[in-house]
């Protein structure tokens, strides 16, 4: 087991400099406060905020030759640096500083590396016809940031500021980014603690840095479109639990049951969770997420005749994905004039196996950074195939492609929009 | 969100080398096959075991001077050396190395930054009266890391043969080893991934390192007893999830409910799961587990008077503690023969308030290998404050005080046990 901090009677108060001195006994207090989950110090207005002005840049000497287009795998290659910034408890942010990427010096007791004081974005630059280096809605990806950090008790920062220093990376790294269409500069800002002691408390040190990657289009030849396996022994997350936050903890626990599912034939898998229906009283299968996407699903409404996208709420379970976000505005301003419903509702397998049965479920995709949308073909779940509405010669479903159609058209600059940021 | 490698339909392949060649579609398939939650190729035999021979010594050139014992601090100090153990998915286990204790350099995409794969373990090393070392059960600690580290996509180990590494280990930092009662080497066992690419699927390297940190007793004046704080905003674990497994990915959610708990006076947080209790159908908050450490009760049954010590059974939302099953053992042991019923079963915060209401509550205590067991006085539970049978001018109540000995006892040599492991 891992030490208590709070429990050491002697000399233990010296490591968690960050806990308030022990109050009152709780014996008088008959209620609570309602919780803030984030240490009570990540925000403090006593630290130095990251200051845009003080950025050092210091350029390669030596760099890297560029990866020809047919070559680029997605996170395999970087550009020729990194943007970092370290905070202390103490101190606050310090001077932010882009170098040649370089390996981290961590020592093995550093807490990321035993706790997983990790949270992390992924995000894009896109170069438009014009060569105009774009960021497509950066103000959601600190707002994520921000709250994934402040849940695991590391430091939260201006947003705003931050994105001033990415296009300032994006500046230095503009012969990274690839013009054509499809292809863009993968954005990964990561923030770790870095304390160098095995207590469990809040890190007095963490390191926020971004790191970027080339990439090509997910589909360079066209659409493929995917088969998902419904996991139904193993939950990604659960109410109170951490499944919103964009969080390192989130990904290795799903990293065998993807396997699983490619053991069996199957591209990725499709977490649920199992609870009871109010409607019907009965355990079901809720529909949450893809892997590592948000999922939609298109129906027609069995009574109403109306068509209907669906995907599952945000409720503390479901990652407050980017593209889910743009997917709901762009449907409820331009599908719903057209007769559609847009629905953040819980949704489950019975519904989805029932509508497919009844050739009412029109078309199912997944969103995300990487792909935009990705269309599934089927769905496997309690051992029976789910076809998704996708005829055998057809790759995409209509409302995927359009959506990929209209969120591309704004990331590459061709529709003028608000959510695509000049650099 | 991160990209799904599976998706990508070009290149992509060269990086998911530990995945089996996509089979045919499932839709052949009605029936599952049960799932071991492991890589496939976790404890692959075609690849190299751990081999002890071949084990290379580097000692260090400039030893540490010995840290005061009064000035010893859980975590915070080292021994001069670290042990290390490479794994590829290509080869399987590189030679063992122990080194002079030195940072780890990581290239900045490394995945185990990015997505949590970590997992570890917490054991100590004992000097007896005749300066023998001993090891406490720790094949437990070796079973436990590989079921962690396959959890996550790590590669597994043969046990016995790292064991010998660290009696080897030990050896070499037997200095270090404090030798008064209460005092010893706390042994921290790692396993990170570290394939450097961002596509999230099983990581193609890892590193199993250990280092050490000699710690002083928890208590050297005697016990303090603590106050805990049931959680009823934030869950910890949950069925299908990973809360069994010793993972980085169970720990940095916690701290923030740590310190809100400390906000308001108390020591630690107590982990809760609220379920519907069959006998009632209502819903209950299920005792689970405290701050990193199981939670034990004792109490006296309302129907036959019987003295119950009871602890939270291991359903997968329980970390399987080394010291709550020696204590369980233990109490079947010694305390069955003087009338006791020892309960690995779900008991909820309704009844220990009851118990404690009606003078049923004997005594409460945490588990685990820092502490060993840590007394507890009181429970804040939905604004009221249980108070856990501990007079006012006590610290620590009678089971627990007699498991501390016993465990130690066996410990430090002073019973000869199975349990106790000469280096």
């Amino acid at each position: 087991m891992a030490s208590i901090r709070s429990l050491l009677p002697r000399g233990s108060n010296r490591l968690l400099t960050r806990q308030p001195p022990a109050q009152c006994l709780a014996a008088q207090r008959r209620t609570y406060a309602t919780p803030n989950l984030q240490a009570p110090d990540a925000s403090d207005p006593k630290l130095k905020a990251i200051d845009v002005s003080q950025l050092h840049i210091t350029k390669t000497t030596t760099p890297k030759a560029l990866t020809p287009h047919n070559e680029l795998v997605f996170g395999r290659t970087f550009t020729d640096h990194m943007l970092s910034l370290e905070w202390t408890a103490g101190e606050g942010w310090l001077a932010p500083r882009i170098t040649p990427y370089q390996n981290l010096s961590l020592d093995p007791a550093t807490c990321v590396l035993h706790y997983a004081f990790e949270a992390f974005e992924g995000m894009k630059a896109y170069k438009d016809k014009s060569g105009q280096v774009r960021l497509f809605r950066p103000d959601k990806n600190m707002a994520r940031l921000n709250r994934s950090s402040a849940r695991i008790a590391l430091p939260t920062f201006d947003g705003a500021k931050f994105i001033e220093l990415l296009k300032e990376f994006c500046r230095v790294e503009e012969r990274f980014i690839p013009s054509a269409r499809g292809y863009s500069l993968y954005i990964r800002p990561n923030i770790i603690g870095t304390q160098r002691t095995l207590g469990v408390g809040p890190p007095g040190s963490a390191l926020l840095y971004v790191i970027a990657s080339p990439v090509g289009p997910y589909y360079p030849t066209g659409f493929k479109a995917i088969s998902l396996e419904a996991t139904t022994y193993a939950v990604r997350a659960w109410p109170g639990g951490v499944g919103a936050s964009k969080l390192g903890a989130n990904y290795a626990p799903c990293v065998v049951p993807q396997m699983q599912a490619a053991q069996r034939g199957f591209h990725q898998n499709l977490w649920l969770f199992e609870d009871v229906d109010p409607a019907t009283g009965e355990k079901e299968d809720f529909v949450t997420e893809v892997g590592t996407m948000n999922l939609f699903a298109c129906m027609v409404d069995k009574a109403t005749g109306q068509k209907e996208l669906v995907t599952a709420p945000l409720d503390g379970t479901i990652l407050e994905g980017v593209v889910r976000d743009s997917i709901l505005a762009l449907a409820r301003e331009r599908l719903v004039p057209e007769g559609w419903k847009v629905s953040e509702r819980r949704f489950t397998m019975r519904e989805v196996a029932a509508a497919a049965a009844e050739g009412r479920l029109l078309e199912v995709f997944g969103s995300g950074t990487a792909a935009v949308v990705a269309p599934v073909r089927s769905i496997g779940w309690k051992g029976e195939l789910i076809g998704c509405g996708l005829p055998e010669d057809r790759e995409v479903g209509e409302v995927t492609k359009r959506m990929k159609d209209w969120i591309e058209g704004i990331q590459y600059g061709e529709e003028e929009h608000e959510w695509s940021v000049k650099v």
